[in-house]
């Protein structure tokens, strides 16, 4: 174990099962954790087993002392945050120095207000890094198949088809998946996120406005060209499978190494059993 | 009036009431109309003061024979047909023999499909027009608002931002139309349609997701770059003013010339009740 692998790193932690399965593979690589949950979004019971504590979305004072005193100087942001409005954040004394930059960013949208965060937090010396690269083994790092059922030729063409359509949103600060079915695009998310877009398909199937000719179609899923990976990871889970099925889909297009398998074991598992494929795109 | 503006045209109407608007308005016009209805899709009843026969979608034969006899060559498609599943197609002997083409049309969705009719129709002598052409006063032909109620600077840039994202879209055979809030988008049109994307940004502000911190955001209706309009011609209405409305946008933008904007008097006051702007871009 080298001297950085073997540093401490914070897991600023906002809400769902990510920033734990995060935690655990940062541990299995040899990582000293801390975690700085984020008051109402990420829940302390889930984090008995790792030093933490909470934080407010305007405490940036308080985290950044909190970080000094650990000795800790890289960090990774990663969980959900619903996008505040700028008067639910409350600054604290470290924050208000740099609101005019937050207030600026964050009619950026989402990325806008991140980057802010982030540019903050470096110019404090914390290095911020991606959740992928403190825990490399949640992502997949071979191209093609992890399940069973492998994609036909023509879920081939439709993945190719969404994965175009993505690069040319690129642009723009919105959603990173796609569906494709019966060869043209049927669903981009936007706001909604992914789990909503996969609903809308299911909704349209059941009421007909969308009609199944062929193989059901793709959800594809990528990050945009440049996207920051240290913001904002693609994710995919049992929830992204179980909706996919429902919306009658072939199966899952993610791209490799850049797209975190979450709860990994059990998402093949339950792909496998509905016969569906995930392929990780080259 | 001239020998064009007074040639009979025939009108293939699907559901909904704008294949009765161009009709009025082609009358107004002093075109004699013959409306042809595609069964299921377009009521009969709505058309008791025009000349009228219904037409399955497999029946282009028999739609052929009946615009011959009447020395129809011109004709416009309007109205809404959810897009059929091929086996949901009965062809006639007229169909039958263009059925290979029809088939690989389909494969390209709803714009491949629909030109492949129209290429059949033009093949066999029928001119295909944009409802448009034939009922020209149905468009907004000036730029600037038509509404009491103006885009304020920070509305006209997300015009822009979602001009902008239409164009990046135009290649593929998705949505006309984008809802930009906050200076981001926030929903992107796929198969679900205008309505169901609005009430989809309404859910979103009532559940939190999308917090409202400026202006309220705008829909933004276009037609793709190179959109062929004898296809689909982008419509707004009362429907959409009323959705624009609870999804607490300011407004609507749409393409001078090349919007439908259905039952004028009544979308325009509609809009200056709940306070929108209706926005015709340059």
């Amino acid at each position: 174990m080298d001297g950085a692998a073997s540093a401490p790193v914070a897991i600023i932690a906002g809400s769902g099962a990510l920033p734990l399965e995060v935690a655990n593979s940062a541990t299995r690589a040899g990582r000293q954790v801390f975690m700085a949950l984020l008051s109402g979004s990420a829940d302390p019971a889930h984090y008995a087993g790792f030093e933490y504590a909470e934080f407010g979305l305007g405490q940036l004072g308080a985290l950044l002392k909190s970080l000094r005193q650990r000795g800790i100087v890289e960090a990774s942001l990663i969980g959900g945050v619903v996008r505040p409005g700028l008067a639910d954040i409350k600054p604290d004394f470290g924050l208000v120095r740099h609101w005019a930059e937050l207030a600026q960013a964050f009619r950026k949208g989402d990325d806008g207000l991140l980057s802010g965060i982030i540019a903050i937090l470096e110019n404090q010396g914390i290095k911020v890094v991606s959740a992928l690269a403190i825990a490399p083994d949640l992502a997949v790092t071979v191209a093609g198949p992890v399940t069973t059922r492998h994609p036909t030729r023509e879920a081939l063409e439709e993945i190719a088809l969404g994965l175009k359509l993505m690069a040319a949103l690129s642009p723009f600060d919105v959603g990173q998946c796609v569906v494709v079915s019966d060869g043209r695009p049927v669903a981009i998310e936007g706001a909604e996120g992914t789990d909503a877009m996969l609903q809308r398909v299911a909704d349209m199937r059941r009421t007909g406005r969308l009609k199944r000719e062929s193989g059901g179609g793709v959800l594809v899923k990528a990050p945009k060209i440049g996207q920051n990976m240290r913001i904002d990871i693609p994710a995919i889970g049992p929830q992204t499978v179980r909706n996919a099925a429902d919306a009658g889909l072939q199966g899952i297009a993610i791209a490799r190494e850049q797209v975190l398998l979450a709860d990994r074991a059990a998402t093949i598992a339950l792909a496998d059993r509905l016969g569906l494929f995930i392929e990780a795109t080259p």
